[in-house]
């Protein structure tokens, strides 16, 4: 048996089943620690990984990586994902007039939020995807998540499993240096990260434990014309074949500026829907981010000329959950 | 004029009105920041204290200190703050029984989520109380926090600002060795927490731009003994005559193990609600952090017998929320 | 094959799943109506029905059925059942103050709500219940209930059909005319609502299509004494051997005053949960009415010496739901 | 002083708010039904008239006047009103596969929904609307409707005020014959009102007490090209004009099939909005019905020649809303 190709001329854009079968098989991580796995590749951080990613704060610079959950959100109802309700409970105005009945002049605000937990940038969790009927560590998917929510892997087991070192891999400045913008359905390859890796120099390293972040530009390119169909439309993002290079570089999780982390369009030639996550979620195990802004972080970047960084991405501990919402941030 | 008393024994228990005033106009922070702040003591956290705080990791262990976010959580409904209601827009069961009309065996997981965002572990934002109708630094309540949310202060100006050093006061473990836990109504004295300070060591120093956590350790007898009125009944917590010692520290926030923070009942013989609160958040510009569980960290403390450490608590960026769910992690 | 038991006396209580099945066999009303039906027993109700029905309004006077929707329900959360929650999205203190930024004097009030379509009065749906993997007219459950909702016999199916005669048994007063309550764990049979027709007359005689109420006196005891377990505890209701009566009867729907219909605990001394909606729901077709406020109808009633009158309840036209809540009309 | 234009024409289209006043003080109906008064207009309904509409059912037909209440609804998140949105909290996959835990075979759905109370077919409540910071019957509208909601009018006070005889104008039709549809902008007039009625002949005849359901056509244009912007762009409605008409005849209530009942763009060529919303519910006391679906309620009307029904509309007994979702049926 032959390895998976890792460039999309290589695919056969007829057959996705094959093309995401062969990965699942060949990357699969089922077991890898152990069958009662909740966290697959965030294993791969470890004290060490932490000590190194905190000692690469050097100057305390705080970047956060969140974009904004309100109502002016890209969501447009698909699947019912909506973009966050924020509802007030008690107000300012009426703690002026003097309507909530407290005493000596204390007067308060109370609010709530309704949201799908890939709203806005968010974490996917490992009960999120599923491969024929399969979740991560090769358990049947309706053992796993019911209405209940994720009975086995929910997100609360990771709530501090969100601290590593972090890698910005640009490639929107990388391949496009005018625009800093990827077109949208620009697939990424795994050469394209490599030589994203060398441009940038030897703080881009990505190995065991890492947490990349690969900016593709398509967040600066919605902030500037608007959202259009930036949920869920056409994107740039990672290539089908980047699977292999995932697998090898043992990367913790991989979190990008857009909707949906691979390319879209996906590569085929009939139906498909993100063969990747397919692959790279309940097979080798991975923590996708979405939806992240990497504008700042890019800038920050940049100007140090330092890719690396101490990230801290803290789910909230939501029981069950398959996602959360998050605001990472990059300290540098 | 003499200064506010800074033991319980000093306050005219029939009177909350003038002793709330005394201490609001004492230690009011308003203007010290510029007219247009709107992070108030966060503003005390500098690079230089994200530098210390992040040679503060040696060993590279994280330890969250959020609880869960589920409906066996401790809210009863008072003012609609209920427990988080999470349910599946997708699930595994679906997914496996090949309902979801994906192509080439994909399938998904998906999710929503509806909570007070003062339900379980959390941070208040300043739009959160008011005194005598006005917000943080001197605003009218009502032209800060209206039905559309704080349209000033909301805690996604916090967004990069909840990172510092941290520092454990355990003062369940220091006034009652035996157990752990204060009993409900003790009032935490600035003398108690200097001493507590005294007996835990040099790591507990706590000065200009610390983030202190307090652990009254009602969270573990709740844990124990169910939830009972954990949340807004009899607890131990800060005594309103700690505002001193607040605003002289200059502590960027502070957070406890208890659902207000300060103790309850409150320290007067007539109505009072939460005195400390309108002291703190409007008039100090104090970060409150609430239902947080220190009790993995204080074992995690003692066994080290350092009690300081990397804290990042990054709010969710929520536009206009006046506090917000977040997963705590402390970093050693 | 003899005929189910009709009291209670004649049930084997060590082994429900074989008097359910039986009642399941004997009551089945699959196919009646069709491959394609879509509303069970609400087919009974035609337009000679309706014109009987809207012939009893003499006085012009309306009671409505309903139990309020607010915080202040009975519910405690069972599998994510609340109460509702309401919160505004604009407030008069909002617009009397000018924080609405509308021309010319107008402001407004706007507000939203979240609810378990069963927290208050509501019609069970027919995809709200299975029977050993069964829905209505012998579909799978998992090809009319998905995430999605329910694909098949969603409440907006009966968006036209809420309008019959109703007839109100009041068996909390014909059993126990001293407090007009029935006890809880009291199961109503056959015979108690035959005798309570005769005894209240022939305004009260049941037939094909009618919409019978049947008032237990639980909800007056719990507006007097509190709500107690009124959510799933102990409570009067039907015994699960009136299937037979439901069945002869040809009625469209039977409501209650109580959370659950049917008796609690149920009539078995081994694990048992709602075995007659398992009949009748699935199995019969029946649309089921619980938590409504029957008191004020009941007085109504009382006063007029008739027990029957125009009742209109419609439910929402909430798409895919297997329930709705609704304000019945009682109209003399 | 001269009484308010009752044409578009004799609007200074300059002036908002002088003619909004001059309708306000002219109409308004504060302390007609007393200082107490919660229920405006449809005070106007009494026994007889109710009397009146059940004797209108001759044949025993049922019309549901509702819009589906989903995802695919008009909604676009103006000031956060979104489409309603259902999720499951037990499904029938579930159930199927056995992951419920319920003992002998029962299994179950539940569900829930979040939904704005003006997200579908609905009532505006007396708390809707202010004029000059004033709700209904002279009330401050800061001391009606605050976070807590509407504290005096809320909409459980007309829990059995939704009963009357229903009439149907069928704008689109009489003014439009060949598509049925006024053009959006076209604003209604009292002299079409009036037209229309004698057109469709003596059923039609509007007086005290009536509910009147006005179709313009909009929603089914709608339905066949698309929302587009149904929910607040240009729409056909009733002219500013027409509140001495409303006023006149003493309407309990008035609906239509638009998103707001009066004409967009409202009839001045400076900043407007609402302006009859203004007029007719914190001045006149009239319950507004928005998003009704008239469509086949026009088809039933014109193939009987009679456009008069017992039309029951009862809003859900949700405490403090200033609106309520509804399936009005009506009834011939």
């Amino acid at each position: 048996m032959t390895a998976p190709a890792e460039h999309p001329e290589g695919l056969d854009r007829s057959d996705p089943e094959a093309e995401i079968n062969a990965r699942a098989e060949a990357y699969r991580n089922w077991g890898r620690w152990g069958e009662d796995d909740v966290l697959g590749t965030l294993n791969f951080v470890d004290a060490a990984k932490r000590r190194q990613a905190a000692a690469l704060v050097t100057d305390g610079t705080v970047v956060s990586l969140t974009q904004p959950f309100d109502m002016n959100g890209p969501q447009k109802g698909w699947r019912r994902r909506t973009n966050p309700v924020h509802t007030m409970l008690d107000t300012g105005t009426d703690a002026e007039r003097g309507n909530q009945g407290f005493p000596h002049g204390i007067g308060g605000a109370d609010d709530i939020v309704a949201m799908p937990l890939q709203c806005s940038t968010q974490w996917d969790g490992l009960g999120h995807i599923f491969d024929h009927g399969f979740a991560w560590n090769g358990r049947r998917a309706g053992d796993v998540v019911t209405s209940d929510g994720d009975l086995v892997t929910g997100i609360e087991h990771a709530a501090a499993a969100g601290v590593s070192r972090g890698v910005l891999l640009d490639l929107g400045r990388h391949l496009y240096p005018e625009t800093g913008e990827l077109p949208d359905g620009y697939a990424i390859t795994a050469a394209d990260l490599d030589a994203c890796i060398a441009a940038q120099g030897a703080t881009s390293a990505v190995g065991r434990g890492d947490m990349v972040v690969v900016r593709t530009g398509q967040l600066a390119r919605a902030k500037r014309d608007g959202w259009g169909d930036y949920a869920g439309g056409p994107a740039p993002g990672l290539s089908l074949t980047t699977a292999g290079w995932i697998h090898r570089t043992e990367v913790a999780a991989i979190a990008t500026d857009t909707w949906g982390f691979e390319v879209r369009p996906n590569e085929f030639d009939v139906a498909a829907f993100q063969p990747l996550h397919q692959v790279a979620i309940p097979n080798i195990g991975l923590t996708i981010g979405e939806l992240w802004d990497l504008d700042a972080l890019a800038e920050s970047c940049l100007a140090r000329g330092r890719y690396e960084f101490l990230l801290v991405a803290s789910p909230l501990a939501i029981t069950g959950a398959v996602g959360s919402p998050i605001n990472p941030v990059a300290i540098f």
